[in-house]
C-alpha cells in the first residue's frame, strides 16, 4: 500500500472517508443539511469520541437535551455517551465534518510522536 | 466534565485543539500558510496516522519525495512513516486541517459503534 492516498470531496448529502482513504484510526464523514433540515434521529456511541467541525452555514446541535448554536469555524468534542442530534438553521444550510475516534486511544502526539 | 465542549476557531497561523477541547482520541490542528510559504521542515511519525483536509486555497505536499497537488476539498491519509512537507502555492495561501490519530486504533464505527 502506498504511504498516502488522496480524494477530492464533491458536494453531497454525506461522504464517508474510511473506505475511500483506507483509514485505520478514524472514520470521517462530510455532511450537508439543507436549510430547515435535520438528521432524523438522536444517536450516541459505545466507545467513540466524536469531533464536529462546521465548514459552512449555521445550525445547532441538541446534546443531552441542551441546544448549542453552531456556525462556520466552530469545533466541538462530544463524549461517546452523549445523545446528539444536528439541525441546519431555518434559513441557512449546515455543512459539517464528523470525526469518529476511539476514546482515550491517542498516546503521543505532535512533539512526542513526530520525527523531524 | 461536560459531555461536550465547543470552540470557535479564528484566523491564525496554527490552532491546536487537543487541549482546548479535551480531546482523547485525536489531536487536530488548523493551519494557514500564506502564498509562497511552506512548513520549514520534513516530518514523519512514530505511531500516528495523519489525515489532512484542505479548507481553502491551493498548494502541494511532498510525500516520500513525490509531489502531490492539493486544493480546497481534498482529503489525504498519510502513513506514520511517510516523510512529508507542505507548501502553499506561489499565488494562493493554503488553509488545512491536520488530524493525528493512532494507527489501527479504531475498532467499531458508525453502525457498529452508534446507538440509535
Amino acid at each position: 500500500m502506498n504511504n498516502y492516498k488522496t480524494v477530492s470531496v464533491a458536494e453531497g448529502a454525506r461522504t464517508e472517508l474510511h473506505g475511500v482513504l483506507n483509514l485505520t484510526g478514524a472514520e470521517i464523514s462530510i455532511n450537508s443539511l439543507p436549510a430547515g433540515a435535520s438528521v432524523p434521529f438522536v444517536h450516541s456511541h459505545k466507545q467513540n469520541e466524536e469531533i464536529y467541525a462546521v465548514l459552512e452555514g449555521e445550525g445547532s446541535a441538541v446534546i443531552d437535551g441542551e441546544s448549542v448554536k453552531l456556525k462556520a469555524g466552530d469545533w466541538m468534542r462530544v463524549s461517546p455517551s452523549a445523545k446528539r442530534r444536528f439541525f441546519a438553521s431555518e434559513t441557512t444550510g449546515l455543512k459539517y465534518v464528523c470525526i469518529q475516534v476511539k476514546e482515550n486511544s491517542l498516546e503521543g502526539y505532535t512533539t512526542t510522536d513526530a520525527v523531524v
